[in-house]
């Protein structure tokens, strides 16, 4: 119906699950999506590729993008940077892809505050206590290391609300398939639709 | 997630075929949705039972219900009165069902005015053109019946964009699944998961 593709931004809590949800959700609807590639100014580690991890560029590079507003986001951590390069995200969502971001909630809010078009979806497991049996199962942190996930998971919480869907992570084939239902859902918003909207009001009056 | 059903108003294109895929909606997951039964005060015609077509009820009891606000809307055709119990739609609510509506654009417009969580969705065939082949297909109405339908559409067709969601009926099947992912996607809404999210974020803190 709307040709164009929608801007979807991922965030959740770490241990929501939510790159296992979304490497599930480009496998079984790859035609469908596409996953943004980030920007960084980081080297490549081992078996990395430039254009599949990330697009790995220099600082001067990074900064002239930033001042050509060629970001739709980006962040700096400790002293490198990372973002999201408009012209591919552009060229997909034109090409009639939904293309998905996974970024944090700081990120996210920024994004839809630039493009109110997009859709913000939270992943969430179905409770705080299963959070902490991800965290802990993962067997692979520390006992610090876990309680400031979850203390960082009470502060991103306060952010839930400002998201448009919250997504339940419990049965991944379950989950994939309510990701995909509200992003067809959201296709069919009738503030998405405006060009069929106008074309079937001309086509009624000239009937 | 949210254990409450969703108000769920209905309208389209008289020839859109919404009667038809409101029926196979009901049919294929008839757990998970109630139609909503309206009251009147005309006399039921032969075949019709009370509490299944229509409540039948007397010109004072409906006036009555008019003054005691226990009607989610209503409106007077020709001598006759027509109207949706508030007590119904509320129980079945509460029970978790959605509940759907098959109302007009203007009475639509009004209850999500008075309750502002109501879904509305409007049901239109792919084109204008399709429209017509319908209305003319069916071979029961003269040319003049078909032009005043065509006028009407036209009319309404200008408050289509004040719905939420745009049902583009051309397959039955596949429009069936279209409605039932929008009302699927529709409870994941952030604002309606209001409950959740506070408690998973008083589990967050207490953790």
């Amino acid at each position: 119906m709307d040709t164009r593709g929608i801007l979807i931004v991922v965030s959740g809590f770490s241990g929501a699950g939510k790159g296992t949800l979304m490497k599930a959700l480009l496998a079984k609807y790859e035609e469908r999506y596409a996953l943004s590639i980030s920007a960084t100014t980081r080297k490549p580690r081992p078996g990395e590729e430039d254009g599949r991890e990330y697009f790995f560029i220099s600082t001067e590079e990074f900064e002239d993008k930033i001042a050509n507003d060629e970001l739709i986001e980006y962040a700096r951590y400790v002293e490198h940077y990372y973002g999201t390069p408009r012209d591919y995200v552009e060229r997909q969502l034109a090409a009639g892809k939904d293309v998905i971001l996974e970024i944090e909630i700081q990120g996210a809010l920024k994004v839809k505050e630039k493009f109110p078009d997009t859709l913000l979806l939270f992943v969430t497991p179905p409770s705080a206590a299963e959070l902490e049996r991800r965290l802990v199962g993962r067997g692979t942190e520390t006992r610090d290391v876990i309680e400031s996930r979850l203390q960082r998971a009470a502060e991103e919480a306060e952010g839930m609300s400002r998201y448009d869907y919250l997504v339940v992570n419990d049965n991944l084939d379950a989950c994939v398939e309510q990701v995909h239902a509200i992003i067809c859902g959201e296709h069919r918003r009738c503030a998405r639709c405006a060009a069929f909207i106008s074309d079937i009001k001309r086509e009624l009056e000239e009937l």
